[in-house]
């Protein structure tokens, strides 16, 4: 170990950035020398991205560039690939140089989860990134401009989103109020579109409250999508998609937001994990390795009945705070905190106006509920960026 | 014929919209039934579709509604595609009815002229209407987001424009104002985006003033357009195309500008045609068919020389103006006019601030050229719709 301890975070995700920022604000310059890798130059807010996708937002509303969050005098910012992680050598291998340290806390966020279902891959789109959002809303404008050269083609026109879970249900939200728009634009008659949400398990949105799950499922109803719910998509092909249920729903656009599933990149270097996500225990740390955290999709975190909390921005935020007190609590050789996921509820939001919610035991739907999303939205902002990113992105 | 005659204005381009507005301001209500025929409910300016095309202008600012332009107590318009046209009985076929004429108005416009290239009607995008330049719009941004995805893939940023003939020019010249706008947009590295122009002719603007043209491929050049002049396209794949010296261009993005010829309609109407251009006579009548005038692309016009006039906005709106005058003169019996094309002069834009003209003998560069241009489609402008509409899309 070096004189100064070296922390490397790997990803900029709400896992990473608000490590970092936990760091920045605690550690003195001369405990640490701290390292920020990511991909790209900036932060993007995954909760965000169903509206960019669709259309009814600016990409540039849902990513904040790192350097106007991160002190560069405290912390190293090094916009990389990661290629392999070394835990036995405490190496990193990016693409184009390596990084030693003595500290790693992986953020690296999950992949898509296809359940091996054939064409997944090949054909659908993710909600995942700022480049794939921006993929999204392009495709779908595409759709538009092919429909008017070749109006037989109304599969141009059909919208099909696999998973009716937290994302699939928002993207269809913003969706199915981009249509009206779309269809001014390219002069389309709207009845020609078609959204349909596909959901293999037996209800949207499973594990949320029935009676919310309705109401929601009515307001979209609404606005125009057909749900598909208890029918498993069993191949995309570059025509469209096929169900379980024998039906071929022609279709150039198929947005795939079924599940998420960890980094193959943790699989491969060796961690104890489960479909690519790594077992860290009650401090982060991973069972082989103590001097490496894991926030974020990347990490299981069991619940009191033993089973994995979903992978979501608000349990990826509270181990951010957990992994940087526990880092300088290492450094300083003072007691490490455990990490409790504390519910502060869940909302989602169902297009412009509409949302529905659980916080505690309280269930909210309509406007209020719209009102508290971006309520949470703001705090999330206040908290990695202050007031300045409040007034800069709070629109979102 | 029945007692009022009955005339029948087939599109609504440059010649059949000014036909319809001469004729709406001359006759009386009694002296004859005017019906306008057009696929859409809207008029546009051809000339202005290369800014739409490239996405430096909104398609709304090149397209006005008919029901703006004519006067619906005298004039009906009728919203349909013409399947065939039957001079012998006087009846127009249209995909949902028919019509009965005394008098017939051809200006169905042109078609883009292929040469035989293979591949070009299969995989090039055309500058010819308001779906078509969307198209091309769309296009253009989905290549840009697909790169962010492959980042390997840079032929989705190479862009082959075939044709510098005005319409190539003029489009090379928006698109090149438009990438760095999308390279802020999608964050991509510019000096990777590529634009080439391919004519096979051994000059770029044939027929147009040698030092004019050498100032627009300067202009242009500067601005990061590649020319490939005296060279020929011998195909275009799903890759790309292959020039005549044999160089292979890979791109996602091939734009053909070539040339126009006549509509294959008119051909299989019997008339006298060469490339599917109606040979018409002084007073813009068919040889056959004393009741039959055509208009714009779909007319020739010898000059001089004995050569045709090449198609442009200017000719067909003269063409317009002589076709009501004449039409009128015929049903009242009175003399009728000659055609004589009066050459008022050209400027193609070389994109934003920059052009190039021929007025008279002046020759005309720079930003007094785009000025003018913008004086050009004002002017036409007002001669179709008055005021109004020049304070509505004069910002073209």
């Amino acid at each position: 170990m070096s004189r100064i301890p070296r922390i490397v975070i790997l990803g900029a995700g709400y896992g990473g950035i608000v490590t970092a920022i936990g760091l920045q604000k605690e550690l003195n310059y001369n405990e640490a020398d701290v390292t920020l890798v990511n991909k790209h130059d900036y932060h993007f807010i995954t909760t965000h991205l169903h509206m960019p996708a669709a259309g009814t937002d600016n990409p540039e509303n849902a990513r904040i560039e790192i350097s106007k969050l991160i002190d560069e005098f405290k912390i190293d910012f090094v916009k990389s690939t990661v290629v392999q992680i070394r835990p036995y050598d405490k190496k990193i291998i990016l693409e184009d140089s390596t990084l030693s340290y003595d500290y790693l806390v992986i953020g690296l966020g999950g992949e898509p989860e296809t359940f091996g279902i054939p064409g997944l891959k090949e054909y659908a789109l993710n909600i995942r990134s700022i480049n794939s959002v921006r993929l999204i809303r392009e495709h779908i404008e595409y759709q538009f401009a092919r429909f008017k050269q070749e109006p037989h083609r109304t599969d141009f026109l059909t919208f099909v989103v696999g998973g009716a879970g937290f994302t699939g249900i928002e993207f269809v939200g913003e969706l199915a109020d981009r249509i009206p728009e779309l269809c001014r634009e390219f002069d389309v008659d709207p009845a020609l579109v078609h959204i349909y949400n596909v959901e293999a398990a037996p209800t949207a949105l499973p594990g949320f409250d029935a009676d919310l799950v309705e109401y929601a499922m009515q307001v979209l109803a609404k606005k125009g999508v057909t749900f598909k719910i208890a029918t498993a998509i069993k191949e995309v092909t570059v025509d469209g998609v096929i169900l379980s249920d024998g039906e071929t729903i022609r279709s150039s656009t198929v947005v795939w937001t079924g599940g998420i599933r960890g980094n193959r990149m943790v699989e491969e270097a060796g961690f104890d994990t489960k479909r690519g996500r790594i077992v860290v225990d009650s401090t982060l740390r991973t069972k082989d390795f103590e001097n490496v955290y894991v926030v974020g999709d990347c990490s299981i975190v069991l619940n009191e009945e033993g089973k994995p909390y979903p992978p979501t921005a608000q349990i990826a935020t509270q181990q951010g705070e957990i992994a940087a007190y526990n880092l300088v609590a290492a450094i300083r050789n003072t007691p490490m905190k455990d990490f409790k996921f504390i519910n502060r509820g869940i909302i989602a939001s169902l297009g412009k106006g509409e949302a529905i919610g659980v916080v505690g035991t309280k269930k909210l739907k309509g406007f209020i509920a719209a009102m508290l999303k971006k309520v949470v939205e703001i705090r999330y902002l206040y908290k990695i960026g202050g007031i300045p990113l409040v007034i800069k992105k709070g629109r979102l």
